[in-house]
């Protein structure tokens, strides 16, 4: 059976994780100076490995390697290049080499294969992120003229990095065109590490809530104002933190998080008025995530009402869910038992590139363990072996998609 | 009977409030340039008074009428003309220009009659507060290499603004020379406008524990950590929030507030993994703050276990509580009651310049209703009938602590 040329893929991506700004972790914020050395880079690869490579208006790098013709659609690989600011050396730029030598192993497919290394998946200063996937497969939801926290507009920094923002457009692939786009990516979490297991099988790509909250009580001497009639914004914040825990037990959303709390003015002596929550819900069900939303009101209304306090809360934008294609799902699960690997079947808790190609055709995504379910920290890592399977796994899945049913059908956006 | 010039009290805080480095409020930061002219403007002011003026190497401004004789102890008010920022027009300046009213006001008094608006009570820029009345009555405590928040010393402070830091040992009074010091200041709380009361006898300066806290768990990727597994520091923080509150639970510390909560990294897509808590506790009684403190570090011992984070409390300077001397808040009543003014008895939640001012003598303090109980906010306002009501007070005061019994035994300090 043919493998991937596991030692490579290692070496690689040694190499590519010291084409980084500096320490600690990797460095490669999107568009910056880094990000498109680690491209030029890959793009050499992509070369190597006998892929035809073009960079998109997007900056998105492309490599084609055709097909024997038996189907006119792609099959389609990818992930990004681009990191956090102290990032590991994995996330992303593992699915985008694992693709290459997935591409190098394979021999005489019946469909062109597509290797891509998606621009800004991350979100860069500030950034929404998915910027190179959603040019390719949502391309209204692309917003040029957004700034970045230094207050640079998409626009230019596509320009900087190479691309062509004028004519975005083009970027875009006709809904259709993929018969499965798979990605293959570190899982982030410890779901696989704590139990032993080698291989995600992702049935769902989460969906997501955000939600900024502001809590308005009376700022007031800490010293001089009796407790009886106080309208203390951070202990009625506190009430309202442990209520998002909440959303999460039995029967709620599966995670529910508040990351950001700022209490004003912030100083010892005084009782805070005012108080800033960012909370982040997330979950595959919509419904779910419906219940948990109309849970989160309620706790506003009651802990607002009880503790004299205007508590505000701001839906922002939601992230539908992507449900993995069940064929995709079985392909994976296939080539995990056929390489003698023990996989499960689970959610991806983190937002990837398949949500923006899930426009445009199935998507399925392949997880392997990340030790301690570290993400986004220079001490991510991953066993070796487990990162050679995931390029196996990726390899046989797509020998599989090749010869199987997807093509034989009319497929719609996201079925499951 | 004498009174004080009412309408005069109330030109002169309404001019000395104009002397303000811009709004909202008024912003005289102590050794600032609006600080300093305040200080020459108080200075002519307590000369047209008959005052004999004086400025100390601390830059405490200090205005001396002599007496008969009948005792070479002194007769001490004063309260300070430095602002917080955005402050209001009483808070300070209030207490030192009644006080040049009632040594206008006064005749023949047995007692050497001394003003003293104190450098720095408030603590401008970051820096420890009662500076000039620490320099008079406790010169151990003041730290002259302390740097403010610019990065200043304290030292260059006080030089700046006319001191001598060199000599500031000059500026301290020997221990026993202070027969009683009253200071007059509006409330800064809601008790006295709440119950419709003019005149608050206070019985203590309250004492005050201040703890830093730091929740240490594990930052983690908010959409693929299992809820199960969790350091969540925000949760554990918001849990010990509501500790704190109810410390001062029936029983329990008079007041207890967090005022300060800083969530690490602080943004949404990520569980916290570090939280930084401020935490104040007030109370007369050391009783009730011991087992306040006693309180908080159990209830820090419980949330630390059982949400497995590291919860550290430091415990930072200890405030004393400052009891009001038992023969100055007789004299204070018996002058309420002398002028047909409804007074109670309470307890100063705020630190004032009287805390310095008890290691060398007795002292006491008379409030007046703060509209609102609002303090340290432009909107600070007191009724002009209470602002009167309480200078005449403190004359009445004056006229009988002249004549009374604290100069006939020995004294010592904070006795109650």
């Amino acid at each position: 059976m043919t493998a991937i040329d596991g030692d490579r893929l290692l070496a690689r991506l040694d190499a590519l994780a010291q084409i980084s700004s500096g320490g600690p972790g990797v460095n490669r914020l999107a568009y910056g100076q880094q990000d498109v050395v680690a491209r030029d880079l890959v793009a050499v690869w992509m070369t190597a490995a006998g892929l035809t490579v073009t960079l998109d208006e997007a900056t998105n790098l492309i490599g084609r390697l055709p097909g024997r013709g038996g189907c006119s659609r792609l099959l389609v690989m990818g992930s990004h290049l681009d990191t956090v600011v102290n990032a590991g050396p994995l996330d992303g730029a593992y699915g985008v080499l694992a693709a290459i030598e997935v591409a190098a192993a394979s021999h005489s497919l019946e469909h062109e294969l597509v290797v891509v290394a998606f621009a800004n998946e991350e979100g860069a200063r500030g950034t929404a992120g998915l910027s190179g996937s959603r040019a390719i497969g949502r391309p209204s939801t692309v917003d040029l003229d957004a700034l970045d926290d230094d207050g640079v507009s998409l626009a230019a920094r596509v320009r900087g990095a190479g691309g062509a923002p004028d004519a975005i457009g083009h970027a875009a692939w006709v809904d259709g065109s993929v018969v499965a786009y798979v990605e293959l990516h570190v899982e982030q979490g410890p779901i696989l590490d704590r139990s032993g297991c080698q291989i995600g099988v992702v049935e769902a790509i989460t969906g997501q809530r955000q939600f900024d909250i502001e809590v308005l009580g009376e700022a007031n001497h800490a010293g001089t104002t009796p407790m009886e009639g106080r309208r203390d914004a951070l202990v009625a914040a506190a009430e309202l933190v442990l209520a998002v825990e909440r959303l999460a037990a039995d029967g709620g959303a599966r995670v529910a998080t508040t990351g950001r709390c700022v209490a004003e003015p912030g100083v010892r002596n005084v009782v805070p008025g005012r108080v800033h929550l960012a909370v982040d819900l997330r979950d595959t069900d919509a419904g779910r995530l419906e219940t948990a939303t109309g849970e989160l009101l309620a706790a506003a209304q009651r802990i607002g009402s009880s503790r004299q306090v205007a508590i505000s809360v701001e839906r922002l934008h939601d992230v539908v869910a992507t449900p993995c294609h069940g064929a995709i799902r079985d392909a994976v699960a296939a080539s995990a038992e056929q390489l003698g690997l023990t996989w499960r079947s689970m959610v991806s808790g983190a937002t990837h590139d398949g949500q923006s190609m899930s426009a445009i055709g199935p998507v399925g995504m392949v997880f392997v363990p990340s030790t301690g379910g570290v993400s986004h920290a220079p001490t991510e890592t991953t066993p070796p072996d487990d990162l050679v399977n995931g390029a196996n796994v990726v390899l046989a899945t797509i020998v599989q998609l090749d010869r199987g049913a997807l093509c034989d059908h009319t497929v719609s956006a996201g079925e499951s």
